[in-house]
């Protein structure tokens, strides 16, 4: 690997979170010399990295020139779900130029989904969104090996485990890339541009068909030592509870999450003991974790019970995690963040009552500000960052 | 706070873990050029922190000259526990010159603790030990602001909040000191000299009065935005459990703990159903968890099933962290790590079944190599690293 001039990088993600900035600013940003800057520009220019954008306001003296990302630069953002995918392209500035959601099944396997992944991409080159990539950032369900670029004995996606992910990627498009965890890159975009701004300590609970944990230690995503970090979906919260899919009783998946929700729906539906449940089981033939949501804001009392008893579950989970790394902030994301404020409520209620006073005097329980484009969004940073770590 | 040149603290921390060093093989070690190396050496032979200790071996020209930390240097130690008081002065490569031991009750509060200590100290400089201390590291068993060098809402330490230990110490003995948690310090002390060698993510158990928890990630410790990571006694293990002393049923340390313990044992020896426990309860009117330990050893069943039980609770706990976290190793240390083979058995069997595979497949679960001097191996090393960065 080549080192990366760490300036080098800072002076690109600049000019990626601010958009055009004047010479003489980034001198004063960066505390380097105008020589040096004016050298180091002319490389980036050269590269394709950075263009002129004419001349920004006097500062009292000679207007200095403003110098931007070039607007050609484009990367890849992917996120691969257990049953969806998300892509989009973006600009220098990690704004989407083109985007692209879609149904797809994780379990069909690594080569018919990137193949999907691929055509998506060519369809937006067919439509010009770019001439050519700069990087693509991809994220699975799954642990990875942030290292080698593949997936690790994934769970839920059979015929992925040390899959070449970043390879293929690689070849297809003729551009570095990047493969991380699916919870990992929504950390990364909720603290790039959304609700976890700049802060250093926090959590990233993602809620959909299972449920993970994305973690932020010392303003650095925390992988563990084989990539399988914040995989809280299978701490045991009820050793009477209902079998998980892991082989152990009463994991928080089991016990709480899209596909236990809809279980514990479909069983109250059947009961008849809510009408909100049994109408949408008779209109459709089948009820869904959503129908919960929906239900509870007619104010079904079953629905809204539902989600409080799944709350407290995952609270009494999150008082320990929150006892164990003193975090700054938790997020709540994922499609089945759309539980919204009685989830929120509940946890905040066990959170709060259950763990050290000192580690939640000030400590946020919120919802993911960025919602379903969380993922894309982290991953499109990290496909810049490694963009910019190779320009240096 | 000044800036540290990282590679004046490197060369310093080379000669504290190795000891003497040829100035060729130094040059070669850090990569420094020959010029520098030499000036760099003569500031730090100045500043009374470098000797020369004769000429090495030839590695086949001129003989290089051999240099070493002053044999002057020293470190004072402190480990604080809830009942104890540990004091080592050590040379710069971190042996013991001197070391004290005391019972001592942590309630009694900062100005007759630190004043003890204080003796402790000018004790050991009147027998010879020093003849100035050059850095002084302390833990003690409560969170700390490591940033403020004060303890902060500690538990079990009355009277301890915001004391300014480190200005006190600093100001008692002319030179500058470091104030960290007491699970802190022990994990800094087997990540230096113990079972934790070079392991970047670990989490050392302390088990003890309470139960408690030191983090290493990514090659540091981790303590959290309030300093108070690691406090795994308050996890909810039995929510119809024992009452805690924070006010919750069933935390960790109610249930499992030298004080949990204790009690429990006294319970079985006055219903009689353990021999070995009543016996020692007759004789000494009090028994306590080290007689549980010693009763298990004996084969008596009930201490036996104690420790199983404890295991059993400490390990589902285990667990949940590991599947959060991901590590390398766990260590289990402090005074109830005398439990023993019983008890990591009992840990390793719940940790191996309910994580995930992937997390377990080289998990090591051992005993602490440094058993009580843990602590202060630890204290040792913040105050020498200190010292090196003050030095730059």
């Amino acid at each position: 690997m080549r080192t990366v001039d760490p300036l080098h990088v800072q002076l690109l993600r600049l000019l990626r979170d601010e958009g055009a900035v004047s010479r003489a600013e980034l001198g004063d940003r960066l505390r380097m010399p105008r020589p040096r800057l004016l050298a180091e520009l002319q490389r980036l220019v050269g590269l394709g990295y950075v263009a002129e954008a004419g001349l920004a306001a006097s500062r009292g003296g000679r207007r200095s020139t403003l110098v931007e990302l070039s607007p050609r630069l484009r990367f890849a953002a992917v996120d691969l779900g257990a049953s969806s995918i998300d892509v989009e392209v973006v600009n220098g500035r990690l704004e989407p130029v083109a985007a692209y959601a879609e149904s797809a099944d994780i379990r069909s396997g690594p080569k018919v989904t990137l193949q999907r992944v691929n055509e998506l991409l060519h369809k937006a080159r067919a439509d010009g969104a770019y001439e050519r990539l700069d990087a693509v950032g991809v994220g699975v369900p799954g642990p990875v090996s942030f290292r080698d670029g593949v997936p690790v004995s994934p769970p839920i996606m059979p015929g992925w485990d040390r899959f070449p992910v970043r390879e293929l990627l690689t070849r297809e498009h003729g551009c570095p890339a990047v493969v991380d965890n699916d919870v990992n890159i929504m950390a990364i975009g909720e603290r790039h541009g959304g609700v976890a701004h700049s802060v250093d300590n926090f959590l990233l609970i993602k809620i959909g068909t299972g449920i993970g944990c994305g973690i932020y230690l010392n303003g650095e995503v925390y992988r563990g030592t084989d990539g399988c970090a914040g995989d809280i979906g299978h701490i045991q919260v009820d050793p009477n509870g209902p079998m998980c899919s892991c082989g152990n009783p009463g994991c928080l998946e089991a016990v709480f999450s899209g596909a236990a929700l809809a279980r514990d729906a479909t069983t109250a539906a059947r009961a008849g003991v809510s009408p909100a449940l049994a109408e949408r089981l008779t209109a459709r033939g089948v009820v869904t974790a959503l129908d919960v949501a929906q239900g509870a804001v007619e104010g079904d009392l079953t629905c809204i019970q539902l989600i409080r008893d799944g709350g407290r579950r995952l609270g009494s989970v999150l008082a320990g995690l929150v006892s164990f790394t003193n975090p700054s902030m938790i997020v709540i994301g994922g499609g089945l963040a759309q539980l919204g404020h009685i989830l929120l409520a509940e946890i905040r209620s066990v959170v709060y009552r259950r763990s050290l006073p000192l580690a939640t005097g000030n400590l946020p329980v919120v919802l993911s500000e960025l919602g379903p484009r969380a993922g894309v969004a982290g991953a499109a940073v990290l496909a810049s960052d490694l963009a910019f770590g190779e320009a240096s």
